[in-house]
């Protein structure tokens, strides 16, 4: 099993009110890189912070970290637009972050990071792979994907109380702004990637369609962002298995996730970590309607559930990474 | 073991004469990029050609994938300033290639490069660590650097005959034009790699101090590029341990090296492949006088006479690694 990480940044995030990942609106730019850093290390090393969300509930990475701590999987991070560097080794298949969608065009080079992606995908030799995401304001950038290939579904947020009005009144802008009408991107997804997606998005689309190429498993890991991918690749024609795994945070906060996983065909995997058993300040925000999701939680999650590993252990081993994380000098944004 | 490779580029590769680590001198650029795909992946991705030199030898990451292959270590890739993108997951310490040193400074950004390469030696968590390299064009930098510290050693060449008197010519311009006298940065490093260096040099030295940081026992996987930055690292102040790991073929081109290791205070080894008992096309020419070193092929070969693998088996997976080169759609480039 081989776990890929896909980050990247769009503008999105730093319209008010959307985006819960980053301590204020400009610090979600640092949130993919840290992300990152922090899967692959258990700590920044050229970032300076633990993204966290305004009210203190930090990334799913902490997460994501620890049960990678405890089944030793092997990640693959791949960059897709940055603007902070970061000291994860990563596979760049895009170099720029993507823009408001409220502009005409949100990620011009969509059709190139596909490409890359897809190339990177085949490169896979273990018989299965997970892929995750971290993207801040991913979940406006998938409600964008979703209005545009004409499906009906929502999407989770990072906030506790789902800005869904906001979130629909910036799409409608965004789809008025690249002059495209709901539905009309339904045969070509690419170009609903390229006016009102993220560049993160593709970049997912590729190393699934890759991997697909050659005969491997792809689960994808993550929530309704993720939907939005399987839906980008059902229309893409892909009709491969995939699978969706996400948390107990997402499935409660989307009252249509199974009627969505039901359309595109997704083998559904929600997983429970058990986090109303402890009050520790890393699991507690989740329990409150926080984060939910993101950095392939849901992912690491279910592959914790397959295995001989206790959400005991992992909740344990959550803490120890926090702990790490706060006592040698990673500051806490935010909180 | 943690095997690291730094990759970048220097224009000084494009002077003619100076390098055969590429098809002509434009392609040097491709080169890094290439081996570093190479030796993740055991093919091109990205790249679209295997890196030769103008008589068709294939280059040294051949030899590495293929000893990879049989010990499984695993790799870290750094990237020190590509022009060309690789497929290969990269931690990017440096973004720009590296200025002919016929100019006046060669790598403006050497001291950054220093201190972000040491962040990330510092994370290894492995017990040892070997350092290998591909920059085309190394071996004149490298001569660069020796005589801006004072450091009267020769270097080695990837072409057959050392074209010696053409490298000393362009360090002597390179000192000139940068100002500085033969000895003159004894006290600098620093300052003699941003003048007459090339951008991966502070980055092996920071991977190198980093990881010495930490306690990790250090290999410089090379040949005379690494002596340079053993004196570098020597300059700078670092006295630990420092082991070199080169091959017979480096040995054989340079008449001083033992005395270099010692005045380093290097734990040299060298290694015989026995790649005179094989007319393959693959590693006759090392036997006839080319390449000799690079991409980590003396540390490599190192690890695998340490090993219980045999040099008959590392022979033939150097014969599976080409073939599945030139069965797989890897154009040959050059040749």
């Amino acid at each position: 099993m081989t776990f890929v990480l896909v980050a990247g940044s769009t503008a999105t995030a730093t319209i008010d009110g959307i985006s819960a990942a980053g301590a204020n609106p400009d610090r979600t730019y640092h949130t993919p890189a840290a992300d990152l850093e922090l899967v692959t290390y258990g700590r920044p090393v050229f970032t300076d912070v633990v993204p966290m969300s305004p009210t203190g509930c930090p990334t799913p990475a902490v997460i994501t970290r620890a049960v990678r701590d405890l089944l030793a999987f092997e990640t693959v991070a791949i960059e897709a637009g940055l603007t902070v560097d970061t000291a994860a080794p990563i596979v760049q298949v895009g170099d720029q972050a993507g823009a408001d969608i409220r502009e005409a065009e949100a990620v011009p080079d969509a059709r190139q990071i596909f490409d890359r992606a897809r190339a990177v995908g085949r490169t896979f030799s273990n018989d299965a792979v997970s892929i995750g995401e971290s993207v801040p304001g991913g979940t406006t950038t998938a409600l964008g994907v979703l209005r545009a290939l004409g499906e009906p579904y929502g999407v989770s947020s990072s906030l506790p109380e789902n800005p869904l009005g906001r979130k629909g009144a910036v799409v409608d802008t965004a789809l008025e702004a690249s002059g495209i009408a709901a539905g009309e991107a339904a045969e070509d997804p690419l170009r609903a990637v390229r006016l009102v997606g993220d560049p993160v998005m593709p970049a997912v689309m590729g190393v699934a369609a890759g991997a697909i190429d050659t005969g491997v498993d792809v689960t994808l890991a993550g929530g309704t962002q993720m939907v939005a991918v399987a839906a980008l690749l059902r229309h893409l024609g892909v009709d491969a298995d995939l699978a969706l795994a996400t948390t107990v945070f997402v499935d409660e906060d989307t009252d249509d996730l199974r009627e969505a996983t039901d359309a595109f065909g997704l083998d559904l995997t929600v997983t429970d970590p058990g986090f109303e058993t402890t009050d520790h300040v890393a699991m507690q925000q989740y329990c409150q309607g926080e984060a939910k999701e993101g950095v392939g939680m849901g992912g690491a999650l279910a592959l914790a559930a397959e295995s001989d590993v206790s959400m005991r252990d992992v909740r344990g081993q959550i803490e120890s990474v926090y702990g790490n994380l706060t006592d040698t000098g990673g500051a806490i944004d935010g909180a």
